[in-house]
Formats: structure tokens, C-alpha cells, sequence
């Protein structure tokens, strides 16, 4: 194919109208979704469903096969490309195949392409993802956290409560459910209590622990971006410095 | 009409004493609501709940097209006018119609007017509605990020809880409700459990998802209203920093 | 009395020691109270406890005598000495009436007194209260939002759930638990929705509304924190400011 | 033994190898510990797992002792080798005793060790620990409200809710649990608020106190760390003001 033609689609594909174009198409396949729930809507007009699906699916993926074609390797290095060849590969590998349940979801993700098509909810995730990082070492310490009572709670309670602290998968689901503080007393600490006397010690340590650590992140986030703001005053004040010990001499 | 007796009717309604009238009626107006949900006052009294009302509502009216005849057009160019306007325009137009339910309603929001006649309340409100806009990009990834979980929990569980996941709609309500945690996994999420393994992964991974969202919404407005009062701060330092070089030269 | 009186009286009330004494017999009242609650130990010793109660009262009598008698009119211009009059005051007056739950509770709130004779711990409730009229106005805001929740929802609720919305009062109550978020959907909201509608609307803009508030509340106070902790520091650059643009002259 | 030796150990000791394979080990015993919780797993191999937890705690003890021996007093200021210390000894202390339900939670507690093996954690954790000093006092107060709150509270509801105001130290659970807002209102309040008319005051009062204090303790936490960085920038800005002034004379 000549150097030209890859200029023409190049530039096609990047214009401003190919990507309304595209987040429209997103949109209603969106739409589609969410009256394929309605049975009254969705059982009448079947067929119909299906090929609107097929044809959205096809023109999803001449998108992403005209990106790959115009962007070469740099394709990849894009979550975001990444992101949206991921959900449309899944689709088109699990049609026609038994696992109707996985690709039911992934055609609900396509949905989730309108935040990689509008620029502003891009950024926004963008800044989310990059919080990330920063949490990691709390993210490994409330692991640790959770694994120790996770194996005591199971070593315990698993003939009280069975459905809660059963085996160490049950155990901590409950943990989480006790960390967002849902029914922790009434439904998975009181029955226990009732057996045995020091529990208390287990539910309530438990809690201002994971807390305690919940509260210092989000405390630690805000004096972290609010330090980013600071140092770019200091940067400025230390000019000043050199500025006035210079002028001194 | 002279454009003397404009000008008086100007000062009239824009003076201390109108507003202060204007504010007592409101709260007479407010008490007297909150006196007719008790039958054993309303019952024997219903007349005079009757006259009193139309008599207040009579008042509201006049000091609309009070406030209209003054300020012209420009009335409607300030929100707090609109807001009052639609308020007493909804009464009259309801008003000997067959939707008693909502003229009532519309009854009770004019204890609102109390924020439009009291200055650091219409202050307060003004600056909560200012953080709107900020957060609008949050509401939208918000919006896709519940749409996306409806649309999976409605085709995934509306068997098993219809009252629940039985329909779009009330998923949607679900879903606000495991947002703010309440009884997610005792009502909600514990029976899906017991007959779906994997749901775990819905539950869990939407509540992290949401929560996260939210608390960085919190953080990112903490961090953008001190990064106003930083920039005031840095205005200055590059002031100054403008005049150390002047003097170094 | 002779002044010399007054003096050694004043350096006497004044001593650290006096204060100890008063701090140490104010937590052995608190712990007298709460060895009552304990039948098996009260009850056999009905007499002591009742005669080391006069006791103390007697005692804190003439600690609040004494220091009237020394600061003079200047006593009851502290608010921490109010606080600890009244309580005495209380309990006194109370004695020997048929008010034993009223006097009960004032016995309790001697506890109370440690915080006035702990000065770290005064100094922290004086940093609370200062945060109160700050948010005066929000209060006001949060007032009439509920006020207006009240009314709609006594009169749409009160016959489908009249122990949750049977009265203004209890739907006051109510709309607390709500804007705690416990229960609100299992307890409350669920069993209105079934027969009503557009009750979700109700609840869940109830809820945006109130938490919006809320969290406003909240940031506001951190960021009015951090201004004055920048007010500092931009001072100071004012001055600089002024420096350089002298010595430039 | 010679001084070359001890020099040869505390080489080994301190090396990244050594930590690199403590780290290794505490890592596969609580790999351990997590599968004794699966009965199909644990008993038909009950032999191995006990030999291998007695080989890991002898690795342990030696590696204790060969700690003490190089930093000999030193060892016992740092904390986190109490820590190390306090949880090999309560192994061994316990091991054939018939407290096998504490020596089973010491065995959980070294999956604790990680924290100490991993420099990352260990930092968090003790920027945690630093957080609590500056909440003493916070602490002290939240004490006597809780334990005024108790005193009352078990006076006047032990007979309505005996399982939840039954005596002092239930109290405190269950106002633990209010404080967590988890069904103070569907499960403890309302059933006392049917018999008692004013126990709502207690609750309501009890809430807004406690969460007022929380929400001021969190504020504080981040003002404080705000006014840490502030106060750098003003040490500069004061140094450049000091510059300034010379400069003009």
C-alpha cells in the first residue's frame, strides 16, 4: 500500500468526526445494552438486537484494525489502545462459543469505551490511576492485616458462624464487609459474642485498625497533593533567596 | 405609571423593613405546614388554615410582581428570583386542580424561600452550587461506572432478588443503596451469594470502585480550594521576586 | 474577713496540689458511679456509697464556695466554671426530690468535671466549640432542609409507616437515622416503596442533598484551617514585598 | 569467642541475603498457617506441618539470638525487635502448655513480621504510630464521653436491652457499635425508644458528640501536617525577610 493512502486513512482516522462518530456509536450500542434488560422490548425484537450487535461489533473492530494499520507498534503502548483492543478482541474470540455469560459482560464493557473516547472522563481516570501507586505499601499492609485475622477468624469462628467465617475465602469477604461496617455487629458479631466472651477484642481491634489505616491515607493523600502545590511556592521562594544573598554581596 | 412612583415603589420593595416582612411571612407560612400534619390541630381548624394560606399566598404573590414591575427584564437574570417565582407560579397554577399531591409540595418548598430572604444562607447555597460544575466529569464516569453494574446486575440476578435487580430502573436504586452500604451484604449481597460464587466480585469490586471515586472527589476539591489560597500566596512571591531582580540589575 | 485571709485562701484554691486533689476526688466520683451499675457490689453496699456520694458532694460544695468567695463576680464570666456550678448546683437542689432520674444523670456529668480540671482536655473542648459558629449557618441550612423533608414526609408517609413518619417529631428523628444511612433502604425506605412510587425520590435526593451538605461542611472547615495558617505566611511576604519595593527605590 | 567472630556474624546478620531468606521464611509460615484453616489439606498431613512450624521457629529463635548477640543491650531499644522478641519468646513460652488456643494466635501473629522484614512497611507503620500521641488527649476525652454515655446508659436501658445495656462493659460495645452508626437505630434504639420517650436525646446527642469529635480529630490531623510543610516555606520567606532588612540599611 502506497505511503499516501496511510496519510489519507492516518488522517481520517484521527479527525475530529471519526471520533464523534465512534463515541456515538458507543452511546448506542450503550442504549442497546440497556433495552436488551427489558423483556417486553428485548424478547419481540430479537433478531433485530442481534445483527444491530453485529453490526456495531464489525465497525468496533475495522476501528481498531485501521488504528493498529495507522499507528504500527505505538498501538500497544497505549493503555487506553490497550484498554479498547482487550474488550473488542474478547468479543469477536467468545462469539459462538459456550461461555455466554463472559461475553454477555463484555459487550456490557464496550460501554466503558466512552471514557476512553471523551478526552475529560479520560483525564479524570487518568489522575485516578495515578493515586495508585502511591497506596500500594497500604494496599500490602491492610492485606497482611486482613490475612492475620482472616486466619484467626477462620481458626475460631468457623464452627459458630460457617456462613461467614467458613473457610479462609468466607472469612474475608466478612472482613470486608465488616471493614465497610455492614451489619458487623448485628449480623456476624453478636451471634459470636453470644459463644464466646473475647471476641469483642477480635471485632473491635479489627476495626480501628483497618479505620485508622483508611483515615491516614486519605489524611496522607490530601497533605501529598497539597505538598505538590507547596513546593512549587518554595521553588519560587528559594529564587528569591539566591536573589538577596546576591544582591547582599 | 410616573417614574416617580417607580422609583418609590423601588425603595419600598427593596428596603430592610419589605425584606424582614417578607422573611416572617415565610416562617409563619412554615410553621403553619409543619401545624397541619397534626390532624388534632388541622381537623377543627381546617378553615383557617384555608384563608390563612390564601391570604399568605395572596402577599407572595403581590411582592413578585412587585419585584417585576421594578427590576424589568433583569428579574428573571438572577436564579434566586427564578427559584421564587416558580415557586408561587406552581401554587396559583395547581392551585383547584386535581393534583392536590403536588401542590402540596409545592406548598412546603416555599419554606425554602427562607434561604432566598436570608443573605449567609443564600451564601452558603450559592457556594455549594459553585462546586457543582467541578464535579461534573465525576458525575458522568460515576453515571457510566453505575450504568455498566445495572446492566450486568439486572441480566445477572433479577431471578434470584427480583425486588432487587428486577428491572434497570431499580437496580439503579440498588446500587445507590450499596453505595452508601447500606445493608449490602445482609439484604443485598449474601443471598446472590449463597447461589452465585463469583458474584462476590461484582459486589466487592463496585463498592472499591465507588468508594474510590468519591473519596478522591473529596480530596480533589480539599486540594483545589487550597490551591486557590496558594496562588494569592504565589502571586505575591512573584511580585517580589520580579523586584529582587530589577534591584540585582 | 481580713484580706490577708483572702490572699492565703486564694493561693490555697489556686495550688497545683488543690487541683489534684479536686481532679483526683472528681475521677474517684466517676469511678464510685460506675461501680452503682454493678447490683452485686451496689447493692450490699447501699450505705457506703450513699454516705461517700455526701461526701463528695459536700466537698465540691465548698471547692465551688471558696472559689466564688476568691474570684468574685469574675467567677461566672467562665464559661468551664458555669459548667461546674451548674452540675453542683444540680445535684443539690435536686437532692431529696422525687427527680431521682434527673438527679441520677446529674451525679453522672460530675464526670464531666475532669475535662475542666484536666487542662489539655479543656483546651481541646475550647477548640471544638470554636468550630461551632463557624458552621452556625450550615446548622440553619441543615435545619430547614429537614424541616421541609419533615413536612412532605409526615404528610405522604405517616399512614403506610406511622412509626417512622406518624408525627413531625418522629419523622424528625427518622430523617436523622436516614442522614446517618442506617437502614435506610432495608428499614425505611424499602417497605414505602413497595406502595408508593416516586418515594426513591424522596430518600435518595434527601441523601445527596444532606451528605453534600455535610461533606461541604467538612472541607470548608480544612480549608478555613489552611487560610489561616497561609494568612502567616503571606503576611510575611507582604512585608518582603514592601522591603523590596523600598530598597528598589 | 573472639572479637573476629562476632565481626564474621554481625556481617551475616546484617546482610540483604539474611533478611532476603527471613523474609522467605515468614512468608511460607503464613502461607503454612492459612492452609492448617482447610481441614482437607491439614489433616491428613498433620506430621508435616507440625515438623516444619517446629524447624521454623527453631530458624527463628537462632536468628533472635544471634541478633541479641551482635547488638547485645542495643537489641531492646528498638521496637520492633521487642516486637520480633515478644512473639518468638510467646511461641516458645507457650509451646506444650494447655493454652493451645494463645499459642495458636502467636503463630498467627509472625505473618505480623513482614511489617518488621520490609522496609517500606515498616516506615508506614511507624508514621502511623507517630499519628498517636497528637490523638492522646482526643483519646482521653472520647473516654469520658463514652464512659458518661455508659454509666447513663446502663442505668436507664439494662432492663429494656439487657444484651445490649446489660452491664458497664456491654455498654461500652454497644455504644462502640452506635459509634459505628452499624443498626443503632433498627436494632438498639428503636425498641427503647417505644418505652422511653426521651431516649432519643441520648442517642441523637451521643452521635453528633462522638462523630463531631472524629470529623474535628481528622480535620486537626491534616491542618497539622498542611501547617509542617507551611512551616518550611516560612522559614525561607523569614530568612529572605531578614535578607531584605539588612539590605535596606
Amino acid at each position: 500500500m502506497s505511503n499516501q493512502t496511510k496519510t489519507v486513512i492516518s488522517a481520517a482516522v484521527n479527525s475530529q468526526r471519526f471520533n464523534h462518530f465512534i463515541t456515538a456509536l458507543i452511546i448506542f450500542n450503550s442504549i442497546l445494552i440497556g433495552l436488551e434488560t427489558y423483556p417486553s422490548i428485548y424478547l419481540p425484537n430479537k433478531n433485530v438486537f442481534f445483527i444491530l450487535d453485529l453490526i456495531i461489533l464489525f465497525i468496533f473492530t475495522i476501528e481498531i484494525i485501521l488504528k493498529i494499520f495507522v499507528d504500527g507498534k505505538h498501538f500497544f503502548k497505549n493503555g487506553w489502545n490497550i484498554f479498547d483492543f482487550s474488550i473488542i478482541a474478547g468479543s469477536i474470540i467468545l462469539y459462538n462459543t459456550p461461555f455466554v455469560g463472559v461475553l454477555r459482560i463484555f459487550r456490557v464493557l464496550r460501554a466503558l469505551r466512552t471514557i476512553t473516547s471523551v478526552p475529560s472522563l479520560r483525564r479524570i481516570v487518568s489522575a485516578l490511576f495515578m493515586a495508585i501507586p502511591t497506596i500500594g505499601s497500604v494496599i500490602l499492609l491492610m492485606f497482611i492485616i486482613f490475612y492475620v485475622y482472616a486466619v484467626i477468624g477462620t481458626a475460631f469462628f468457623s464452627e459458630i458462624e460457617p456462613e461467614y467465617f467458613g473457610s479462609l475465602e468466607l472469612t474475608f469477604i466478612t472482613l470486608f464487609q465488616i471493614f465497610t461496617l455492614e451489619s458487623w455487629a448485628s449480623g456476624v458479631f453478636r451471634p459470636i459474642f453470644a459463644e464466646i466472651q473475647w471476641s469483642w477484642l477480635y471485632f473491635v481491634s479489627f476495626i480501628i485498625i483497618a479505620t485508622f489505616i483508611m483515615i491516614n491515607l486519605i489524611v496522607g493523600e490530601i497533605v501529598n497533593n497539597a505538598q505538590k502545590i507547596s513546593e512549587e511556592v518554595e521553588k519560587d521562594t528559594s529564587e528569591i533567596k539566591d536573589d538577596t544573598v546576591e544582591i547582599k554581596e
